[in-house]
């Protein structure tokens, strides 16, 4: 009984949350998620009979797909494979889980947001977190030195959910990756056209796609005095400019990192630099930064890199910029990042003063020629790039800009209505005479519907036709066929029906 | 030590199944399990160095999909959903995970088969098993009363794997539901009809669908004196028959189930019976029968059904046959099941009398008033019928079709090749006009590729067109063209190119 007063408290309490959000005139999202929240809360009290007791809903940081919520995203992938297939790439499936050693030492810290299975006796699995390391254990099982490949599927992270931006624990991701040794950049210049396309395509408002080198940040590190040991966690704080001010991020290097002040003030005037072609040209000419070998490399690279661009026609949008640092491991060489820059499209990703500039990352990627090696049994590398496309951002996008508009959730061409009683066996017959025809369509699954209802089910689902049949069409051996946009009606011999079908279809 | 000594000595084990299996003649598939087999004994091993000691697999009872079979999958995929459509379903996803107590009570026995996800701190998590249970969560949660949707997506099955036969612990389901208070058995008809649609357009061989109803299974029990708390057990005696013969079931039912004699040998009669509309008609005029209600009311729907599949078009592979019973708990009316019925197109479900008959289901579904209530605070009802495309059963069928044969996995449509050195600038210039056009196309990522090896890789993966720039050329303004299959060549002006490609293309 505790429990019970206890549950109550919990309700009345997120009962205020609620209503507070209301009378605040807060976000619908922000009030979607208290009363969602309130929900559970009542559902595990239990029903008005106590017999179902279970909350019935997704779980944390999961979500269903609704019809329409589904055709957005059937047209973003669309768009997305066709630019795939354009440049040739294939496409292969995994396992949603991999035996867990398989991704073992593969993440550092970010290792604790892998999904565990229960081990209920055999082997230890986990969900994948991401599909760049199956794909590695992919090529190393199966001994292949070279492909161009996308895979489309969910991963998992048991991250901190934030769903109304578009962060969940179940997640698509939809990357493109080419393996093999070929000559330097032609792949990786590829990879930023393959970017510049879809961001193109897809009409998401003006973008640009950062650019920088593994061994360029590195090359700067070393030339600027940051010790070796401090590499990776002084570049996972540059990391953070896009979402800090310099003054932050110096401060972390100093103060949290201890890093010297001087060292600093030296990455500082490095990481404000901004170019194409002609800012590796003079870097390479750089006194200090010419010194290291890995950055002239890195930078040697670049200005290939930027060649096969201007080839490709993308040096519009994308920019060498020695701030992009992104966080994972396994990148040796190249990497990248998109980034919307029109404001007010997506909610902010952080609160750092640059939000209103930079919407967020929407595609990023990079090359890692290493791990594959780490699954070979003879540690033979296959050197990688790719490029990752952030597609669940991408969704809330597209479903923010079409919430106001209808969106068809299916496809059907024509419904097969009558105007009088009786007439379902004369519908079902003229509705397989249609199938059977190829066209997409449906009748009500009633013996008499009102012949109102059934015009009005297509106005709202967008049935652009309508094909109705009474006793004297039948008679005439007619149909009438209905327009349902105009409400144009022509009597069609029923032999030329189907041709008329297609005709009217393909002029809507 | 002893360890390595045991490992040792069962990869010699392994490696004498797998020799005397290659001397027999064995079929390549058993062969492959076994050196499968062989495999991860000697990973397990560790690597010559020692340092890789993981197994490089995917988990047990899954797999990879290749490209090939990626593109024979999308094949499928396409016909199915494409039907789908024709028929007027939205599609829903839900996530891969639903709450344990979602899939609670749902399975009976085969619970033990759930995959349930680690606790890891917060919700208590269950991998799907299927697609009808979070269909049923999605219509309750959203409080949706109609809807006609498909969902093709993995579920997770802890069963014993046999994947030479297609069946796996991750595999696909592919399900058509219609939900909703509609006059009867208007959509149970359409659901056959989309199940002959389908395996007639997959072309498969010759199929035909057995029609039940679970009313006239219980009537039948009832009427023949099996006792109430029996039905279950001896309705799933009977599913067997498509494996088992009458004598084996019945020893089944008498021996193990403790049913009278005469009571099998009543039910004997009754499951042997097989027809169309007449034999519905027929039994509603059996004098034992007829006294149930629920038989009756079942065969009142059967011959209504029958009624609608004329009109439908679908009566020649139909059969009312009284031996399908289906093992799910949860339907309610009408069931069925799609059989092949060529031999020797996929190994036998079973080792039974009948397998070289029957090779095995390759749809089945039914109706199931009482699900979506189970769900529901209110415990509100949606009635629904639904059925489920056997789609890894058909993969493999269709894999072994084409196993020697050529399939493309990719779509590209042009190679741009150079036949001297230094044209890679060239080359990705031409190649860009073509992207700019949406012509899918590629280039080799070298320098300096041979003409040879242009030509060899187009040969290879199938594409029609060789688009081959030389000095000349680019002096002229022209492309040679390049028509792969037949090897001719025809000079294009470089305008012209791209609406010369279409041309090419869609002859090809």
């Amino acid at each position: 009984m505790a429990d019970k007063t206890e549950a109550l408290e919990a309700i009345k309490i997120q009962g205020e949350v609620v209503r507070k959000l209301k009378s605040e005139k807060a976000s619908k999202d922000q009030i979607d998620v208290e009363v969602a929240k309130l929900l559970e809360l009542k559902l595990r009290l239990g029903g008005d009979d106590g017999k179902h007791q279970f909350v019935l809903k997704t779980p944390k940081g999961t979500r269903d797909y609704s019809p329409k919520q589904m055709a957005i995203r059937d047209k973003v992938f669309n768009t997305i494979v066709g630019c795939f297939k354009r440049h040739g790439a294939e496409t292969i499936d995994t396992p949603v889980f991999e035996l867990k050693e398989t991704l073992t030492g593969k993440y550092g810290e970010d290792s604790k947001l892998i999904y565990d299975l229960k081990d209920q006796g055999g082997e230890l699995l986990s969900l994948r977190y991401d599909l760049t390391v199956p794909f590695a254990r992919y090529l190393a099982m199966n001994k292949i030195s070279n492909i161009k490949r996308y895979h489309i599927a969910k991963v998992y992270r048991r991250d901190n959910p934030a769903m109304t931006r578009g962060r969940y624990r179940e997640f698509y991701q939809c990357d493109f990756d080419i393996a093999g040794q070929y000559d330097p950049m032609i792949p990786d210049a590829e990879c930023l056209r393959i970017v510049h396309e879809i961001l193109s395509e897809l009409d998401l408002g003006d973008f640009h796609i950062k650019v920088n080198d593994r061994r360029i940040l590195d090359g700067m590190f070393a030339v600027c005095g940051v010790p070796d040991d401090k590499f990776r966690t002084i570049c996972s704080t540059v990391d953070k400019l896009d979402k800090m001010c310099w003054e932050d991020v110096k401060k972390e290097m100093v103060k949290e990192k201890g890093l010297s002040e001087e060292a600093a003030d030296q990455i500082g005037e490095y990481v404000s630099m901004q170019g194409g072609m002609d800012l590796a040209v003079h870097l390479l000419e750089d006194s200090k930064l010419s010194q290291s070998k890995q950055a002239c490399a890195g930078l040697s690279d670049m200005k290939q890199l930027f060649s096969y661009l201007q080839l490709f026609q993308v040096t519009d949008k994308v920019v060498f910029d020695l701030s992009l640092a992104r966080g994972l491991d396994y990148y040796t060489g190249i990497i990248y990042e998109a980034v919307l820059t029109q404001g007010g499209v997506v909610p902010p990703t952080g609160d750092g003063p640059k939000a209103e500039v930079s919407v967020g990352s929407v595609a990023g990627g990079g090359r890692y020629d290493g791990l594959v090696g780490m699954f070979d049994p003879k540690g033979r590398t296959v050197p990688c790039v790719g490029v990752s496309i952030g597609i669940e951002r991408i969704f809330s996008i597209m479903e923010q800009k079409v919430e106001a508009e209808k969106v068809r959730t299916t496809e059907i061409q024509v419904m097969v209505a009558s105007a009088q009683k009786n007439l379902l066996e004369e519908r079902l017959k003229l509705l397989t005479e249609l199938w059977n025809a190829g066209i997409k369509a449906e009748a009500m699954y009633k013996k008499n519907p009102k012949l109102l209802s059934q015009l009005q089910h297509c106005e709202e689902s967008g049935i652009p036709l309508v094909a109705i049949l009474g006793e004297q069409e039948l008679k005439d051996g007619m149909v009438k066929l209905r327009t349902v946009a105009t409400r144009e009606e022509v009597d069609v011999c029923r032999v030329d029906l189907i041709e008329e079908i297609r005709k009217k279809t393909s002029e809507v």
